[in-house]
């Protein structure tokens, strides 16, 4: 592994790093990244800071790209990296929610059209998406920023405004953007972040068929729960698929 | 090939072995299966056991990874690994069935909408789908489990519901979960997986056309034999695939 | 390349061997063709043979592995292998049709459906597929061998059958089955049965927008026109992809 | 890096000539064209002329096969080889736009619906896709060629055509087949036409749901220009990508 830069970091558990990096790579080759969108863990000794790429493809990422960043944006070590215009979308979630360890922001492509259509609504179809729970709330950035911004959660005040739409929930849509996903530690972002793209496109599909059943709120718990028992069967083939194609 | 571990397997055909180890790696390949599902093949000298991978993702089985599980789903060997969650949809459906073989049990994305959309059935579109006959059955766990389970066959009664669902058909979907095939021999139900996969594809996309004609029962089971008798020339190619992909 | 084995092929001229080859691999290689569907030239120095592989995976097919077959679809040579099922798909359009050289039999998936829907007609919606005219006519082989057949062309009088529906044209679907194309020569028919598939996507997207414009007869004629003269890029694009993949 | 042929290119920046050769493969890598479409540069030194790849598959190009055209579309250089028949899509828009310095031209499946659908307007969806604007115009060229061209931009007076449909946008549709984008530099239109096929899937998926909220004038303005600063990042990926698969 390459040695990190941000001194920042010295101290966070190597095996942390090494899951970064790889949820970088696996975000990449399963599609729900490309050249944009990032990941990042809560620093583990300091719930005030968080662990998250320097500005760059994720697939590139390399753990000597991890910086520090306080909660409110501000990068930790002076002699830091470019960071992501929109590191706030994870210091803000952070701030608002202290259950939350890992964040995921993406333009996964099939959840994008339940963000932009009023009145669809991402649902979980079945129980490997139960995570969604009665239905993704959407974030609408012109309630805050007005009908004319660059569309990029690039304030803190923005961030606060997305973190208000998320609310208790475990995914948000970005209304024209994305979709930002959030985990209780970061091999479970990633398994939500794959699996709120897989749910979009099998319920964009139900919904050519006619009127689905989706989960029932009582299913959706469950079925989360089941499912976060079983998170690193699909971690330990993903982590495989990288090392096969060449990823890391 | 990798030496197995579990000894009630000893006297079992290496080229069935083979088979299995391939067939898990296989239906990865074709996005039958991802990190979670499952393939089954009946034990060849006791029918009263079924040979299953041990709880893991299908794409890194080897047949060390391979136990032999009473139709109960109770491991047959004392230190064997964990098995999966629902091994009882394998024991029950050969309980059940005598003339089963093998199984495979997926949550391949086309056919899920069918099982979740009310009065929308998969139906052959083309020959090479007859084992479809007139319609595949759906499986509604809520009419045993009741509306808060956690969506999975975990226990030999919802096993015997399911099979109740399947019946004398070759396929049965699974309401909000999957689907699950069964087979007269193991490359035949790996075959039935693909292409039920890829009927819910042409069956989708045709109904957005209008409305197609389906196979008649008489087509439906003259097309399944003429395609039982070529099935070797698509495990042939899958298993050059797989060759070529590393995946064995 | 692999020496032939057939010896009615002895003075068949190597290039064309080559072609056929590469056809069947760039067939799969592009996903027009699985496990199934075969392709053919007629004999250059005796229009009453063509050439074909024997019955196995098109993505497998060696030079050792093509024979000459009749018009009435019996091998040439006595010793020779397992012939496709469907061998009168060739011959009988090459007896109805001298004016071609060279066939495609798939299931290619999005065209599928537009042999399936009544009232679905496959039209051209770019210059790409000119060669569709003014629509695909459709074969129903209920026609022909009645309500309960297997679905395959495995006589002569089926193959008369569906040469009758394909009359003039370049392209037939077969209604639950999937399609033929017809070249004027062997890399035109390749060209034909991959931009054949990519217009059934074209045609089924444009169809949930709205009503779409398609080429005008005389548009048709001349792009197809246009292509033919084109198509070379394709093929040298083409044989260059199944040499990297490993495919031959 | 394979040397130039065409003398006309001796003075040219050897950075260009790698991203021009790059951006073929990239728009090949990402499936944007296929055997067909082409990308040029306006030449730096001399805005009368531009680069291109003489007449041959993207994925193919190497710096050997760079040539210079006039924008009346005479080949610079005596000797040159064989250029597009569609050169006239570049020459006449670098003359009507003298802002213009890169163009793709490509046949990208999820935009051609777009063009043929009377009423369907590709518009932004989310803010990849700002370049589009309040939405793309139609080329329609039986308004100059009449109704049995071969549909191509084979002269002067259909690549004015052309022009004047693109006006001040960034993108132009052309009916039945296929689509041009411009950039300010290279890597911007290559930028644009991956995100335009993007974005046509996004609200093709999002028209099924019901009425897309689209990006207002103000926001695909802003989001434009955020992209820009950070399109590097997409092209260093790119880059890498087709390193990797053995593209270049």
């Amino acid at each position: 592994m390459t040695a990190m830069n941000d001194r920042a970091l010295a101290n966070v558990n190597p095996a942390l790093i090494e899951d970064l990096v790889d949820a970088n790579r696996i975000l990449y080759h399963l599609g729900v990244v490309d050249g944009f969108g990032h990941v990042s863990a809560r620093h583990p000794e300091d719930p005030s800071r968080f662990i998250i790429s320097r500005s760059m493809a994720p697939a590139l990422v390399t753990a000597s790209d991890l910086m520090a960043i306080h909660l409110d944006g501000r990068p930790v070590s002076e002699a830091a990296p470019t960071p992501y215009l929109e590191r706030f979308i994870h210091g803000e979630i952070y701030r608002a929610r202290p259950d939350v360890v890992a964040i995921v922001h993406s333009h996964s492509a099939a959840v994008i059209p339940f963000g932009v259509v009023p009145g669809a609504t991402l649902k979980p179809v079945n129980h490997m998406s139960g995570f969604i729970g009665a239905g993704a709330p959407v974030f609408e950035i012109r309630d805050t920023a007005g009908t004319s911004s660059d569309m990029l959660v690039r304030t803190p005040e923005l961030g606060q405004a997305l973190a208000r739409s998320l609310g208790p929930h475990n995914i948000v849509l970005m209304r024209g953007h994305g979709s930002t996903v959030i985990g209780f530690n970061l091999r479970q972002a990633v398994y939500r972040a794959v699996y709120a793209e897989a749910n979009a496109k099998l319920q964009s599909e139900a919904l050519r068929l006619g009127a689905p059943i989706y989960l029932t709120p009582g299913e959706a718990v469950e079925s989360a729960k089941a499912n976060d028992s079983q998170q690193d069967r699909a971690w330990n083939l993903w982590k495989r698929a990288i090392r096969q194609s060449g990823l890391s």
